[in-house]
């Protein structure tokens, strides 16, 4: 046993045992309102619902992997589950030789359109409408200090931060 | 499609988003940790610490399941799974009939014990130490109301709020 460890203290303990809970919690709950109302897992629905954010539904399955957080090993196994069932298909790049595109489908347009009012309710219940503005603040700045530590990468690139560019959304 | 529904503003958005890929990174990286260092998953971790807390290191498994915000269906597989490596043991309550009780062995004090530095410093690194005193602070109140609407009961019963008792720990 180490003799140097720096322990937590409460006011420390106290956050991160509910951080904590909410990991455990939260996203069983997300996947329970998506698959019941939609057959889709949260993480199904978030690749169904950046694609539909991009330029013609598409984005490269390596771009695609690293906005959803994923290893390229763990989208290509959901990507195939959703091309089964119709909702995205996977095309070669026109434009790079061996890069290959997602491209969501009419039926997988369809799908985000359907569940995406159900499923901002949710969010909108069990996690933004319990805080105030200012709260709102402080989680997108909490949040983006922890994926720094836990992705620097990505921190680097600033893939959490596209959502900040100062143009309206539409 | 609903016509009523109050999408996200920008800043509720970006603060989601983080939050989502915290829901996405942080669980498999505390898993990733523990099963190298100390061959547990975190929920496994989290078990043996709250049994390792408690007097006599035994706690009714209702009561653990409501520490630890599992099912009782999926807490008894984890407890069945520690108890047959040894770490804890399944004893009849001696004071109330049909009550089961779970309780750290000695091994399982053993494991704590050699986890909890690696684990906390992993913590640290990847949490509390990327926040300031008063994000900490902010953390613990937003995860609060996050999980007074993710679990009403639980906070009800204050379970999220034994840490807060203004006594010291030891």
């Amino acid at each position: 046993m180490r003799v140097d460890t720096r322990w937590l203290t409460r006011e420390q303990l106290a956050a991160w045992v509910r951080l904590a809970a909410v990991l455990e919690l939260l996203p069983t709950a997300l996947d329970s309102q998506l698959r019941r109302d939609a057959q889709l897992t949260h993480f199904d629905y978030y690749v169904l619902a950046m694609l539909s954010e991009s330029p013609d539904s598409t984005m490269r399955m390596a771009k695609l992997a690293e906005t959803t957080t994923a290893t390229l090993a763990r989208l290509s196994h959901v990507v195939q589950r959703l091309e089964t069932r119709g909702l995205l298909e996977r095309v070669p790049c026109p434009a790079v030789r061996r890069v290959t595109n997602a491209r969501l489908t009419e039926a997988g347009w369809r799908k985000v359109r359907e569940a995406a009012p159900g499923h901002v309710a949710f969010v909108r219940d069990n996690v933004i409408d319990a805080l105030t503005p200012d709260q709102i603040t402080q989680l997108a700045d909490i949040t983006q200090a922890i994926l720094h530590r836990l992705d620097p990468t990505a921190g680097r690139a600033g893939m959490y931060q596209w959502y900040d560019s100062p143009e309206p959304a539409d």
